[in-house]
C-alpha cells in the first residue's frame, strides 16, 4: 500500500521546496516525500508559489533558511536561476538553465539540470532507445534546452526545435551543433515527414483549452510522443498521440525518472 | 490513537512556519499539524531555522511565497519581528512583541501576540485562577511581556520581574503600572517571602548546563512555578519546583492553549 504522506515533522526536519508558478500542478512534493519516507530520511518537500519579478528575493530570503537544504524549479524559473545560484555544476553550464540547487557548506548555492536526464531514464526504463532517432521538439526554455542535450548525448540523428520566440530555437540549434558536430539540429517548425519522435518541452496542456503543441497529422503509428507536461491523466496531446498509435511518455514518468538523481545530488540516498 | 504526521503535501497545500534559532526544540508542528489534520485542513507548519542578522531577509523572501499564509516566532525573533510587520493588532502594540504574523488580501502583514493568552489559557484550563496572585517572574523579553500583560488582565495583585537586562525589566514594570493603575508591578530579585507563583519566562532550561531561573530556596509547597522552556519532559526548575510540592505548568502546556487561536488567526477552524 503507498503511503504518501510525509512522517511527522518536529523542530529537526529538514526542508526542502520546488519554486514555481503555478504550483498546484507540480509532482515533485509526492515524489521526494515518498521517497525521504521510504529511506526513513527526516525530511520535507514542499510547494513554493513565486512569481517571476520576486525570484531572486524569494531566493535570498530562503537561503537564510539554515534547514533548508536544497531546491527544485520549474517553469518560470530554470533560466533565471542560473543567475542567481553562486556555481553551476556542468550540466546546468552548458543547458543554460537549472532543475535544482543546494547549499555548500559554506552557504554558497550550486545549479544544476536533471531534467533530460530524466527524460532519458524514464524512456530507457521503459525500453526505448534513443540512438539515431528523428526528433521534433516544441520549445526551447529551460525543459526543452535539457532535454535536447540529454537526446544528443544519447546519439539522436537529428533534432528540429520549434519555438514562439525563433530566438530561442536557433540559439539551441547553434549550441547543439556547436557541442554535437555529427547531430543534424536545426530550428524550423515540426513537420511529420522525417520525425520518429515527438517532444513537447512548452506547458501547452497545462489549462484545459490550450491547443495541442503537435498537429493531429503530426502523429503516426510506431512513434515515441513525449511531454513534459505533468497531469494525473494523460494530456490532451498524448491522448491523441496514443490514439494515433505512438508510445507515449508522461510529465509523470519524466519527474520519476530523476527523483532519485535529484535526491542524491541534495546528499540524500547516495546508495540507490 | 494519535497521529502527528501532516497529510499528503500536494502543490495546492498551503505553508505555514515557525522562525527561531534554535528551531529543533520547536513544538509549534507537531501542535498545528495535528490540529490542520482534525480539521481535514489542507496545510503543514514547518520549522524554519533564522538567524537573528538573517531575519528581515528571510521574512521579506518567505513574504514572496504566494502560498504562505502565516507565520509563528519564537525565540529570538518575537520583539525584533514587530519592526518588521506592516500592522500590528493591539495585544502585539501593547506587548511590543508578537509570536503571530498573517497576510492580508493586499499582501500587508499583521503581527499579534499570543503567548500571554496561552499560558493563562493553559492554566485556567488546569483550575489554577490568577486573580489576587503575587508573581515574582524571570524575564522581560517578548514572552516575558507577553505574560505579565495578560496576567495583569486576569487580575493579579504583584509582579515582580528581573531580567538581566535592568532596564527592560524597569521598562515592562513601568509599562504594566501605566496600563494597570492598581498592580503592584517592580523590577526587582526573585524571592519567595512575599510570591505564590514563580514564572519563567528566560530560555535557561534549553542547554542542559543552564542554571535554575529560580534558586530552590525560592520554591516552596502550594506555589504555582510556570515555565515557557519547551522540553519532553520537565525542565530542571519545574522538576525542582514539582519536587518541592509546586503545582507546575510546562511549556508545552502553553503552546497547547494558544494553537487554535493562532489557527484562528490565520482563518483555520474559525468555529471552535
Amino acid at each position: 500500500m503507498t503511503d504518501d504522506r510525509p512522517g511527522v515533522i518536529t523542530g529537526k526536519t529538514t526542508l526542502f521546496g520546488i519554486l514555481g508558478d503555478p504550483i498546484a500542478q507540480v509532482g515533485s512534493p509526492v515524489q521526494f516525500n515518498r521517497l525521504f519516507r521510504s529511506l526513513d530520511h527526516d525530511a520535507v518537500m514542499l510547494p513554493m508559489r513565486v512569481a517571476s519579478a520576486d525570484l531572486a528575493t524569494a531566493f535570498q530570503g530562503l537561503r537564510a533558511l539554515g534547514n533548508l537544504a536544497g531546491l527544485v524549479f520549474t517553469i518560470p524559473h530554470k533560466m533565471p536561476m542560473v543567475e542567481l545560484v553562486d556555481e553551476l555544476m556542468p550540466n546546468g553550464k552548458r543547458v543554460g538553465a537549472i532543475n535544482s540547487a543546494r547549499p555548500t557548506a559554506d552557504g554558497r548555492w550550486q545549479g544544476d539540470m536533471f531534467d533530460g536526464q530524466g527524460c532519458v531514464n524514464a524512456l530507457e526504463a521503459n525500453g526505448h532507445s534513443l540512438e539515431g532517432r528523428l526528433v521534433s521538439q516544441m520549445g526551447a526554455g529551460g525543459v526543452g534546452r535539457a532535454i535536447a542535450f540529454a537526446f544528443a548525448d544519447r546519439g539522436i540523428a537529428r533534432l528540429t526545435v520549434s519555438d514562439l520566440d525563433e530566438s530561442r530555437a536557433e540559439k539551441l540549434a547553434a549550441d547543439l551543433r556547436a557541442a554535437f558536430p555529427d547531430l543534424a539540429a536545426e530550428a524550423g517548425p515540426p513537420g511529420v515527414g522525417n520525425h520518429d519522435t515527438l517532444v513537447n518541452c512548452t506547458p501547452l496542456g497545462m489549462n484545459p483549452d490550450d491547443p495541442l503543441p503537435f498537429a493531429e497529422s503530426d502523429m503516426g503509428g510506431g512513434m515515441l510522443a513525449v511531454d513534459v507536461v505533468l497531469q494525473e491523466s494523460l494530456t490532451p496531446y498524448l491522448a491523441a498521440a496514443d490514439a494515433k498509435g505512438c508510445a507515449v511518455q508522461t510529465g509523470l514518468q519524466m519527474l520519476e525518472g530523476q527523483v532519485r538523481e535529484i535526491a542524491r545530488f541534495f546528499g540524500v540516498g547516495t546508495t540507490t
